[in-house]
């Protein structure tokens, strides 16, 4: 079960001015399951996104990252059920099908429209089962449809993800609303899931860009489930500029950093409940590795802890056996660490120094700690200035049951 | 259950002149096991061997390696039960304490024994214990104890690990016998977890050196059960000189040829054992990657498949979840790889080409070689002429329940 993660509530969710969401069931993978999604933004919006880095692409992203060279988009598809990854050329052409038939609905161009998919690989996609449904998702546009959105992406999913924040910005309110799916096959590299967050603040595409790539490398990309990165990630972040404030052109204006910091902990919380609903996540676990030389090598580290099928099944069984944790340190790959100056901490009970346990170390309190739902991993390393936090769960009999039975 | 894996047969183990083995129950984990090994070798006999890369290798790896550079070697110990790792400076005392006391008992200097742990890891090692063992151990030596032990180094092991092979060398009948342990946390970077590999062939230390990095390289660098590389791996070959074969220099020559050839193959098996007695394990997957530009690149790919989770557990499940290999393929690392020339093969089945799934391929087919014990997964890149072979085998629930169990 989900790790104290609250399905969000329908009210909670605020419409953001300029985007209209609708559904409808294709019938994809499960007769009358709502499966498609569209979006539609207001003349004007302004789309940044950064997508997987896996070299089987899905042919959606091939065709979502070419569009978004060439236009500004007026329409997002998503679909749920296949992922139309490793589907060869058949599957760039269902991808533009669909991008076709949608804008011949719309009145705008096929380049204006991105596509997204998310579901088992290698299967052929039925574009024509998705395009029938496509008249009933747009005449099922309205602003206040993200909580419909937010279900009609999930797959292997036991909770919906959304939250909607609101900041000043040049004395204006700026709304934002973002939506995320994801459980397992979860390690984005360069960004995530599917992910889209949607303010009515006014950001130039510049800007936009900056910020989408801040936004990932500290919320979707320090996170991971099973160290799978998928072929599918996405990550959108949507700008209608109907806020009426001064827009946002000045990377290192205040105006830039609030709304950075908003849409933030937008992306955070999203990327956190994509853990706390990890496949088969019992508990949820907070890495964070300071003292280092680099970002990158703290970021090393706190994956190798991360990974470790042995250290998360430890956790899975609430036994501090955090020797494990050590090894795992130990076969990060930083070659000049050295082990005998870093810390290891359980929440605030001092585990390891001087390359052994910590004589002040008891078993019982590392049993208590171990016990908890939420538990907080400390690797101090004394060599520097960087940090890097990341975000995981355990691995349980659960996850092996969940991937063991995903496509029967 | 460990998967094709026959137990050895003792009188199928070949006694190595020149080595003799002693077992005895120090009482270190569980009362009354043996769980202490000696091993000893006749003057002029040569050792070379390789260690764990993990930073924070254990005391033993460290007291080992630097003997090893010291002296040739007379004596090896071997404890289970306990790793000795991250365990700080009472650690390295621990096992030089060990050292020190069986060198008084055999009559040989300190530096001339090399000692090896394998267990829980972070917990103090007592060494009082094993010292207290040894005159036990040393009144046990004998040269037909392979199979006692074999059993004395298992941990998690359902079964032990050893076989011996004969060749001929010069003209004589050179014996090699080998015995290894592993199971869990089995990633062995330059090294495995316990091997010990004898022969009473005459080989220079020189010749030994390059055979045991060669020898490694190419069978227990070549396994993984969990990504997990742990901080006690030891591979050691034992040449004792007896077999009156004309010392191999040349690793050019053609003795040297026709010996690593056969410590490959004894070592080879070996690896293989661990990986069939994998924990949890209900399969044996071959990784074949070839069509590489380097064998850096194969193994890459080859390991990115053989450690996802969801890879493991679609095999567990028997499953045909194909693409979840594509995934794997795709974020291996490979930056510059070409998805659209490379074939997935599973046996004789081509099961995708052209970026997809092969025109060809039946479900059926898949479905079929699932089901088998043995699998093969076979992937051509098309791009060089560099391969590589791993092994490794599936995720299943009794992995999770070993390792949510294993300290208690």
């Amino acid at each position: 079960m989900p790790v104290n993660l609250s399905p969000p509530q329908s009210e909670q969710l605020l419409p953001v001015a300029g985007v209209t969401i609708g559904v409808a069931s294709a019938g994809i993978k499960q007769p009358g399951r709502r499966d498609v999604t569209v979006m539609q933004l207001a003349p004007g919006s302004r789309v940044a996104g950064v997508f997987t880095q896996n070299r089987f692409c899905a042919a959606p992203v091939a065709v979502a990252r070419r569009h978004l060279q060439k236009a500004a988009p007026r329409m997002l598809v998503i679909n749920t059920g296949n992922a139309n990854a490793g589907t060869g050329e058949a599957g760039m052409q269902a991808a533009k099908m669909v991008c076709e038939a949608l804008a011949g609905l719309a009145g705008c161009a096929e380049r204006e429209v991105l596509p997204f998919s998310t579901g088992v690989i290698m299967e052929p996609l039925r574009a024509d089962k998705i395009i029938a449904a496509l008249p009933a998702a747009l005449a099922d546009c309205r602003a206040d449809n993200w909580f419909a959105a937010a279900h009609a992406i999930m797959t292997t999913d036991i909770v919906a993800k959304a939250l909607s924040r609101q900041v000043q910005i040049g004395g204006k309110t700026v709304t934002i609303t973002g939506i995320a799916k994801g459980s397992g096959m979860i390690h984005p590299n360069m960004a995530t899931m599917l992910g889209y967050v949607a303010t009515d603040a006014a950001v130039s595409q510049a800007a936009l860009e900056a910020m989408v790539k801040h936004v990932a490398d500290h919320s979707f990309n320090c996170i991971t489930v099973d160290g799978d990165t998928s072929t599918n990630d996405s990550f959108m972040l949507i700008a209608s500029g109907q806020a009426a404030n001064a827009e946002i052109v000045n990377t290192a204006s205040a105006d830039y950093a609030a709304l950075a910091a908003a849409v933030t902990e937008v992306a955070t919380r999203l990327a956190q409940a994509i853990v706390r609903d990890g496949e088969g996540a019992t508990k949820f676990m907070t890495i964070r590795v300071e003292g280092g030389s680099s970002r990158e090598e703290c970021r090393q580290i706190g994956y190798a802890i991360a990974h470790s099928p042995l250290v998360k099944t430890a956790f899975f069984a609430s036994d501090p056996n955090l020797g494990r944790i050590l090894a795992a340190i130990g076969y990060a790959g930083v070659d000049d660490l050295d082990v005998n100056t870093l810390r290891l901490y359980l929440d605030d009970v001092l585990v390891a120094e001087n390359g052994g346990r910590a004589a002040s170390y008891r078993e019982a309190d590392g049993q208590r700690i171990m016990k908890q739902a939420e538990i907080s991993v400390r690797v101090v390393l004394n060599r520097g200035e960087a940090a890097a936090t990341l975000w995981t769960c355990d691995f349980s009999y659960d996850y092996v049951k969940i991937n063991a039975e995903y496509r029967s």
